[in-house]
């Protein structure tokens, strides 16, 4: 019996599935424009990338690179590397033996399932008692036991009209929705763990970043700036098909005139809110909707819920989102470790020379707007001229 | 041999450790006193429960019950029953073959573990290797084997000065920081399955909830509300120690306003836009310093981040929180089953009978402010002085 071949891989999209069926084939589209610019990028060639009955299908002879480059395309809840064949049941037993004879282990428990759309002389459950039969009766060798509660591993063949579609394995793919389902927001990076996360979170549910990044500089090791730029593009790489954009600004200036007017305590505070003020200005230059923070409620004295509306306060005509607010330190640490910015995180430990030792936890809105009244704001507008723009990806 | 019983229970927190050494005092005692007042509540005895070097224990001879009570206290990451015994390695060696001999299972691979703070005669290697020798030796008919890297069951021996901890188990906590770290939060709760979980997500991190339902009815049935009051008061029993109020606000006046003057396909922004200014007055009279909304980006029409925007700046002098803004729901549906609200939003599934077919996705700010201008918002003031206040849970 040949050695079996995959011959193209299944996409599944889990909310999409949901929408309305306008919303549903625009966002269809779009998928398949980031998926086969993903794979292009990753050099694995297809012939063609097309959706039919809610889901995805890739063509081609690289069907596992394939499965894992859409794997990562937001929007993809998982993938199959899957051999095709006519919807007769003879095809679909000799693949279903050539496949599991390939892939399934020694002495292992394994279940095989089915489902079926259109006109077929056999039920879905035909498919399954068969294809189980047969693996059991074909590869005896293998010593396989069924186990359909708890199966070790598996089987499925998902017939379809004239085709049927057979696989072993599942890769898990990163979820959420369709690059460019939203607009644009515009996401704070710093050197740390949290902010890249917090970016990662709302790109993930469709918006496309803009990506900003307040050098401390000299309050800062030059180091700090390379990190994050090492952080925005590694975000970048999950955007295809819009322009990505980071910029860099100068930041101390400004510090140094809240420094000038404020006690030291309240450092972190006028850092907070001129970053707010800062990325507002980059919203409405770019027609972003919303900022995006990398705050978690009580991770630092800057971050009591009493301190974030002080600092809020700063910006009243842009939502800023905060996607970790209600997380634990120890699950960001395990997204970044997956996403890959833990190792960026660890080398920018301390990229602020500033942080007070006693910081304010609880800040007085009218106090903080006393000492801010003679505060030269226009800084902000110094410094936003003096901004670093690197494209990270470019659009269409 | 006789039977072996838990003498204590140990618990572990997280992020509390990172914390300086005043913040993680008071922290600490927070912690002791949520947790006499859990097993209060659960009609658990102990006889004490103190901290000593980054660990709180719990002394009572109904220790595992206590341990899983003290899983659910914010701030708690892990507990294990245990037995407690002298520092000396006899002790240690009958007690740990005591334990291995109840609990144990025949055939699998184990491992051994040990940790230690104090003068003693032995290394924490010593007791490592000790455990392990005894166990395999002391019960052959158990036929264990030791392993490791990826051990089946484990036991681990905590050797402070005088005394020594034995465990083999562990229960996962629900993390966070302890409740009361920090100050109170206005939290939105519907009948749907988003809200209760931003609240809880909130809530993990140390706010104290001020539940706010909008009675939509006669635009609801009233099993609606009934629902919202289940959700709020499951939420509330993870609260120790301070007072939590639910405010039940008619909401139909200013929704009928709005469709007055407003084109239909704009009604859930408006509905938004004055839940909010709802949750604004709460948060005044109640000493709050945020509002907390379960909006998810992308997850329905009205929660575009275009839309989010506009809906945000009926707002501008607190924070909106949306923990769950970067989730996907899928995984809000796996916490809201862990949880227990799984249940709820299932039967409220439909709680408003005004969400327009074809709902705005792109608000546009200035539009919105027109359309509002000639509604009177004097209606909001007659809502609240016509709120149900039902208090979920007494404070100290």
């Amino acid at each position: 019996m040949a050695q079996v071949e995959y011959t193209s891989v299944i996409l599944r999209f889990g909310e999409l599935g949901i929408k309305s069926s306008q919303t549903r084939r625009r966002m269809t589209n779009l998928l398949i424009r980031h998926i086969e610019s993903a794979l292009r990028e990753n050099n694995v060639s297809y012939e063609k990338v097309h959706s039919v009955y809610g889901r995805i299908y890739i063509e081609t002879d690289k069907a596992m690179e394939a499965a894992q480059v859409a794997a990562k395309v937001f929007g993809i809840v998982s993938t199959s590397p899957v051999v095709e064949t006519s919807a007769e049941m003879d095809a679909i037993l000799n693949v279903g033996e050539q496949l599991a004879r390939a892939h399934f282990k020694k002495g292992l428990t394994f279940a095989a399932g089915a489902r079926r759309i259109g006109e077929h002389t056999f039920s879905s459950q035909d498919v399954r008692g068969s294809l189980g039969e047969r693996i059991l009766e074909g590869i005896p060798e293998l010593e396989l036991k069924v186990d359909l509660s708890n199966p070790e591993q598996s089987i499925y063949a998902e017939v379809r009209d004239e085709k049927a579609h057979l696989f072993t394995q599942t890769i898990k793919g990163v979820g959420g929705m369709p690059t460019g389902s939203q607009g644009k927001v515009v996401c704070t990076i710093s050197t740390g763990l949290d902010s890249p996360i917090a970016a990662y979170k709302v790109m993930k549910r469709g918006c496309i970043p803009v990506f900003l990044h307040l050098d401390n500089t000299p309050y800062a090791d030059e180091h700090c700036s390379e990190i994050a730029v090492k952080q925005a593009n590694l975000l970048a790489k999950y955007i295809h098909g819009f322009e990505v954009k980071l910029y860099i600004i100068p930041h101390a200036p400004d510090i140094e005139e809240a420094q000038k007017h404020a006690p030291e305590k309240m450092t972190c505070l006028f850092c907070k809110r001129n970053m707010l003020r800062i990325a507002r200005e980059i919203a409405i230059m770019e027609d972003a909707d919303a900022i995006v923070t990398g705050e978690i409620i009580g991770e630092q004295a800057s971050q009591t819920i009493a301190n974030l509306r002080v600092i809020e306060q700063a910006v009243t005509d842009f939502p800023i989102l905060r996607p970790l607010a209600g997380e634990d330190k120890v699950d960001i640490e395990h997204l970044a470790q997956e996403i890959g910015t833990y190792e960026f995180a660890k080398e920018g430990a301390s990229c602020c020379t500033l942080n007070p030792k006693y910081p304010s936890v609880r800040a007085d809105p009218e106090q903080v707007a006393s000492f801010e009244e003679p505060m030269d704001l226009g800084i902000l507008k110094e410094e936003l001229k003096n901004a670093r723009i690197m494209i990270l990806r470019k659009g269409k």
